[in-house]
């Protein structure tokens, strides 16, 4: 059984999944279990901190105390690796002088090329060579200088692996420099600066090369080398060469051909001749394929070229079994060396294709080598031809990836193949759920990492399980409240029945993808935890109940989730939906449920979006009630404005704990919707399971009655 | 007694006030009673179809039908008035050609020089040129050709009211080109394009240059004449002279002069030396003092500005008594004449003072005077002394007025005299209501108009009453069910006792504004009726109760508003909150609570805002709940995040028709909700009453039972 431990034991990263939302983006995702961890609305944060990507962006804790940032040498000087991490430093100064190279300081982010959530091991660049293994963070080398950028959540990790040679920039406290701050200060004026123009998209690069030229600092592309690489050498492990299976037809519900016959007519629409596709999870979706690269996403390293009469795939070959050549072959696609991806673009510029860029996830690499070539057409031509008309030369259309709302709008297979992965899920949770009650009950001591190893193996028990769709968050009291808990096994909590356990997991199934939290205790909670879940239950029902009109952006439900909370001055610091993938990456764009304002993707029919509300409470426990949703048409008796209603179906059947509500805090409403909510459990589950985890269901799907 | 109808009978226009709010403005309103008739989510309208300004912008409605423009000429040939119309338009036409005019076309938009709401009967050229005299349209007259933009609410106004020679466009409907398409349509490339300055606002000039510079027209600023004036002659009404009086300081509740510390310090803290301040209410407010110009809002003409050590009020001086005077003196504000203002502008440049201008407001004439005015002092410094540095040179802030929100958030005196002025008023409201179930018992018959009539009669017998704040809607069945209805004596329906009754009204007293809309059945309601109205109820209800965390943006609130409709497929096509003044505008900014996202104005401590969710079936019935609430902070149990949590406090105390409640529908809060704000009506309100009004306030403030 593969995990995402075993992947990434070579390493022993810790791979806490970097969060998914974006402000003020409109291709901002909410992935809140991971990251987030948020602002105050209508901060003034400088978001420009620690980069941002479409699909990576983290979000930052402002920490309430405001301490101007110290040097970590100050803070800690006892630090691992100290003389290792100074040799690769000393490794990658020695590049900056080389000819052709000739920088004074290199940006080292967190990405791979493709903007992915999780991403394989040869590409933790930035992990490498600051010895900082967060999944969120920046690295700058100078000639004389080092700093790491990263969030409130990792001020510990990094104070503790950064070796003395290193700054650390707690990025979100009071007075510390932005990454373009920073470099604006310690660089004198006409700097260069290096970067790898394949780990920043298009749009990051833009922002960031009008910040450094403030200062007249250059942004120096190094195509051809990563110097973290040239450092690295042998000890680089290997990319990723798992061979790429095909989504069967059956979980795809449509042909390959017919996806790609849909995206052209949108080009063709556009005026558009190709595009690139850069996001993992949209080449695999369009191809109806599936990869092992990474952890927890099914995806593997590709990209791919679609012009409206061919399409071309830029994969490594080795993990192309003969079937998926026949395969792809039949579609029509022809595969190409992943590295020659650049030569292809140029070619695309020199036959005056234009071209549609989705600047937020393409790299720069990519961008800038279409541009560059679209100029040399045009020096070709003005030279040949001057005064004549141009509109044959190529031009890039500037404009979200179409394949990313297509993918997001779920066709009846992949709901099929959600609702059915979903209830063996479901059967899963009922026998763990079951299991780890009567440990408890009997004594039993177990830590946080083997609960969360145990419910592994019943997931891994049901049929097409292939692995988990993120690392588990098992967090026992105080560590519930931390949004991003990874329990670790030599540092992690026994789980306490004393205490609120908060558990929130996924599978990744052949055909589907499943994303679940509860919140329980296992023997009395208190009064406090009791009013806190149910506000969070109230807040989650609420959002689960209700119906809008089509259109409506997944902001305008956000306070719905909120509410009961508020009542009481309470609240959560992060989103409340964001979406997934089907058999794909568990989370995904373009539409989210969040107080962040700037995304006004609408909530359309057959999207899915999580349904997570909570409550954390500092160094005492965390409340989630975590449901996936699917987006359907209400039959409204009425239909005002001539338009559809819309609302939800759960796609999610286990039991949420009755111990912790306060049934005197709930609306006759709200308690039949706990009633209906657990009738349909037992009716949709009961078949699945047998023994003690069906009489756990049983009895922990048994109505309430108002007080 | 003094009414808008009084006001307005010389010249019997039909003064539907416009509508105050505005799409992705950050000084958005939602005055939705007048105007928020507004567009589906999202829509693609082109909102340059009519000029939109700050405080007075109209939301077109998108009619359900698509059928493209014809002229109106081809709709309905018999019109009135169309040799006098032809007139007028031939005089116009004679003065393009005049020396120093020269244009080929000229636009005449609706407002006055302040984006007034309510303008006075002189500054209605838009009506005098067209004859079309609907509060929303923009004229455009070239040298063969006139047309007249205005929405669905006044198509059948326009069509009567406009001569042949005129050609309506109907905008929201499918294919009617904007004023600026049609404008680059009709002229020839190069066209001079004529515009009284003092009427466009600078952002609203700006928009129209862009828009029209793509067909090379100019846009030609006539300062010195408005040409609509120069037709109109000694028949157009004298500018209203009034006599100002003294907002008394215990209702104004802070004095001139620390208003104008106030002012100065946020000046100083922004580095500008000076302020023109051109909204009506906001020179009002800051000098305490309230005129009679235009209608419903106690304002004057004036324009003030403020420097860090002097005060300007340039005013009509015959307005100005002795004891304004005086009282002027004593605050430090010196008397300029009203027509003054452009060149006080230009010697604020010459002294190289840095000028705020709030360009959403401030009207071209004067932005255009500063910025021509600063280029001449930087010319002449520039020929004595190259290279020297300029930083004593004058520049613009351009950025919202700071009066604005100052205004919006009442201090203690200003919320004492809006209590007391709801609680009057609802005395009348009682007075009234009482009498009219007692004459629709008696099956006395009485129209729209007379009801509103009598209604004004019992407010002007209440202390302090000033003036209606706005033209009562009184609205019998299907009539309610149009948003800007306005009866007119001689066309109004009955009050129907077998119909739903809307009545949506509000008042002018010395100590505050009101506005109150309740609907009502003098027989036995319908079951759709009844449902429709509580659905409305509980969105009221659950919009009263929020609980928010400080610095929400009120849009993040409109939901709750509606999601009890929804839940059916019901919505209303308005906002759902406006900002109120004391003793001031019924419509003011810079908050609102509406669907429209592009507000992020926090709702505030102190601030007024209406709650007025609504429910409106075409040609059957209309229902509309509107309380006065003002902002507070509530004290929960708890303060998550270390931030203030807000809700509101109700200032309307008049009986809801519990007739209308199915009480099925609502829960066990909902029915406390309706039971204890009645017995706060009674509590409040008996004392002011007696007599059959009395009894008609006990009857009506019974509390209901769950059924």
């Amino acid at each position: 059984m593969k995990t995402a431990a075993a992947i990434m034991s070579g390493l022993s990263l810790s791979t806490t999944p970097p969060c998914s939302s974006a402000l003020s983006s409109s291709s901002a995702q909410t992935c809140l279990r991971f990251l987030s961890l948020s602002l105050p609305l209508h901060s003034s944060f400088n978001s420009t901190n620690i980069q941002m990507n479409r699909r990576n962006p983290f979000f930052l804790v402002r920490n309430s105390s405001s301490i101007t940032a110290k040097p970590s040498s100050e803070m800690r000087n006892n630090r691992n690796g100290g003389s290792d991490q100074d040799q690769k430093l000393t490794a990658l100064r020695e590049l900056f002088r080389k000819p052709g190279i000739n920088i004074d300081a290199y940006i080292i982010p967190s990405q791979d090329a493709h903007q992915s959530e999780f991403i394989a091991e040869c590409y933790m660049r930035r992990a490498y060579i600051s010895g900082f293994t967060g999944s969120a963070g920046t690295a700058i080398v100078t000639s004389h200088k080092a700093a790491l950028w990263t969030d409130g959540r990792y001020f510990l990790q990094a104070e503790k692996q950064l070796s003395s040679s290193w700054i650390l920039m707690r990025s979100g406290n009071w007075g510390v420099p932005s990454t373009t701050e920073w470099l604006n200060d310690v660089l004198a004026p006409g700097g260069r600066i290096g970067i790898d123009p394949f780990l920043f998209s298009s749009d990051a690069v833009n922002e960031l090369k009008e910040s450094v030229a403030k200062n007249n600092h250059e942004l120096v592309y190094l195509y051809d080398v990563n110097l973290v690489d040239e450092v690295w050498k042998e000890a680089r492990p290997m990319p990723p060469n798992k061979p790429i299976r095909v989504h069967e037809l059956i979980y795809a519900g449509v042909d390959v051909s017919t996806k790609l016959s849909n995206l052209r007519s949108e080009l063709t629409n556009h005026g558009s001749s190709a595009i690139v596709i850069s996001m993992l999870d949209e080449v695999a979706w369009l191809l109806n394929l599936r990869g092992n690269d990474v952890p927890h996403s099914p995806v593997m390293y590709a990209y791919l070229i679609v012009e409206t009469d061919s399409a071309k795939l830029f994969v490594d070959k080795s993990k192309v079994t003969p079937e998926v050549m026949d395969y792809l072959k039949k579609a029509g696609v022809e595969l190409r060396a992943y590295d020659s991806i650049l030569s292809e673009i140029e070619s695309l510029a020199a036959r005056g294709a234009h071209l549609w860029l989705d600047t937020s996830s393409v790299n720069a690499a990519i961008s800038s080598t279409y541009a560059t070539a679209c100029e040399k057409y045009l020096e070709k031509l003005g030279s040949k031809s001057k005064g004549k008309n141009l509109s044959g030369a190529p031009t890039a259309l500037c404009k979200s990836s179409p394949v990313s709302l297509a993918k997001a709008v779920k066709n009846h297979a992949e709901l099929e193949g959600m609702r059915n992965s979903h209830l063996r899920d479901a059967a899963a949770l009922a026998e763990f759920w079951s299991w780890l009650e009567e440990e408890m009950n009997k004594k039993v001591v177990l830590t946080e990492v083997e609960v969360a190893d145990k419910l592994l193996e019943f997931r891994a028990s049901q049929a097409g399980f292939v692995d988990t769709s993120f690392d588990t968050i098992s967090g026992s009291g105080a560590n519930g409240a931390i949004i991003h808990y990874r329990a670790e096994p030599d540092s992690c909590s026994v789980v306490d029945t004393e205490k609120l356990f908060l558990l929130d997991s996924g599978a990744q199934y052949l055909d589907g993808t499943t994303d679940i939290t509860r919140t329980v205790h296992f023997g009395q909670p208190s009064d406090r935890q009791k009013e806190c879940f149910t506000r969070v239950l109230q807040g989650h029902i609420a959002l689960d109940q209700a119906v809008f009109p089509e259109n409506t952006p997944g902001f305008v439900l956000d306070a719905f989730a909120r509410s009961s909370l508020w009542k009481v001055g309470l609240d959560y610091r992060h989103g409340t939906g964001h979406g997934v993938g089907a058999a794909l990456n568990v989370h995904e764009g373009p539409h989210s449920i969040s107080f962040r304002f700037g995304n006004m993707t609408p909530l359309l029919k057959g999207m899915i979006v999580s349904n997570e509300p909570g409550y954390y409470e500092d160094h005492a426990f965390g409340i989630r009630i975590e449901n996936l949703l699917f987006v359907k048409e209400i039959d409204t008796p009425n239909r005002f404005g001539g338009i559809t209603y819309i609302g939800f179906e759960k796609l999610t059947f286990v039991p949420i704990q009755t111990k912790l509500v306060d049934l005197t805090l709930l609306s006759t409403s709200e308690i039949d919707w706990l009633n209906d909510y657990h009738s349909q459990v037992w009716e949709k589950v009961s078949p699945l399971v047998d023994g003690s985890a069906r009489e756990w269901l049983w009895n922990n799907t048994r109505a309430v009655s108002e007080p």
